[in-house]
């Protein structure tokens, strides 16, 4: 369903699992991002109607979300404050074609695959982790985030067909393996 | 209350309610670009939590009435499109201070004259349109709008003393009237 072409290596969920108060507070900047991205879109775009009102529902949904992890941070008395992100989404920005349309179709992918993987690791956190309102937490974020996913391919194919617009996914989810199989030293959602 | 420094001169309620296609459409364009503002300003001062929940609702706000506004033109059978702006935005973010903390301000309280002036400008409509509908939905906006403009200054406040903020707040709504008092040939929200 997720279209992922391989699930996250094991060592994550412990690099995460010590540094929760980091991925608590990536989080929160990941669901502003996720918000941005879909505004980005809908400016980029705005004479698709189809798309400019999934994208200002995602917004919506993404902000909403980011309010649910700043009061978690809240209440648990850490500061939302900036911290150096992963690599993860400008390299995968960086596999989007210049030329339209196919810019669109990668740009929409891309956002695609953010939300699977931030899917596939919110079930690893509610399976795994042990503090049962965090558990809880991503829990609940699990059926939103592969809705996204699902809207994200749909809209890719008003500018392709969909066959192509398959092939692309399936390339795109291999860079998007290997990126994830690197790994990167800093606790993010996308390390 | 909405410090504007002049009212909108006559000739513009006249100019729109014989454009009220292009009101409309340009009316759907205003209230993303509003949304996308406040989305802006959440980016760049994202260490600001009181900022970052009051643009995020407000970021929510814009984009229900950018639907709102979509539903209307789906009703009356108009095409969504992009069509040339006023230039009436991009006049005031030329007035912005490039230096912080007062780019914060000022970029705050452009945004708190700009939700005025549209404030002031859809009482107009409300009550002068002969067209009930139109008159009755610029009219449930109001509301929103003045409340807008009281949050962008008082978290200009977060940025310059009360003092320096009023001041600064004076000079730009005496730029702003003499940008409307200019006009633009287009018949736009803010032309």
């Amino acid at each position: 369903m997720l279209n992922l072409h391989a699930p996250t290596p094991t060592r994550w969920l412990a690099q995460v699992s010590q540094n929760l108060e980091a991925l608590l507070i990536d989080h929160a900047h990941c669901e502003k991002k996720a918000a941005g991205v879909a505004m980005n879109l809908m400016f980029a775009y705005v004479d698709r109607v189809e798309l400019v009102r999934a994208m200002s529902a995602i917004v919506q949904e993404e902000l909403d979300h980011f309010h649910l992890v700043l009061d978690l941070l809240d209440r648990r008395g850490i500061r939302f404050r900036k911290i150096p992100p992963s690599h993860y989404g400008e390299r995968l920005r960086a596999l989007c074609s210049k030329q339209e349309p196919m810019r669109a179709v990668d740009r929409l992918l891309v956002a695609a695959l953010i939300e699977a993987r931030s899917c596939e690791r919110f079930a690893l956190l509610r399976d795994n982790l042990s503090d049962a309102e965090l558990a809880n937490f991503f829990g609940s974020l699990f059926e939103s985030e592969a809705r996204h996913h699902s809207t994200y391919v749909r809209l890719a194919k008003l500018f392709a067909s969909a066959d192509c617009v398959d092939r692309r996914l399936t390339e795109l989810a291999v860079e998007e393996s290997s990126i994830i199989a690197e790994g990167e030293p800093v606790p993010r959602v996308h390390s």
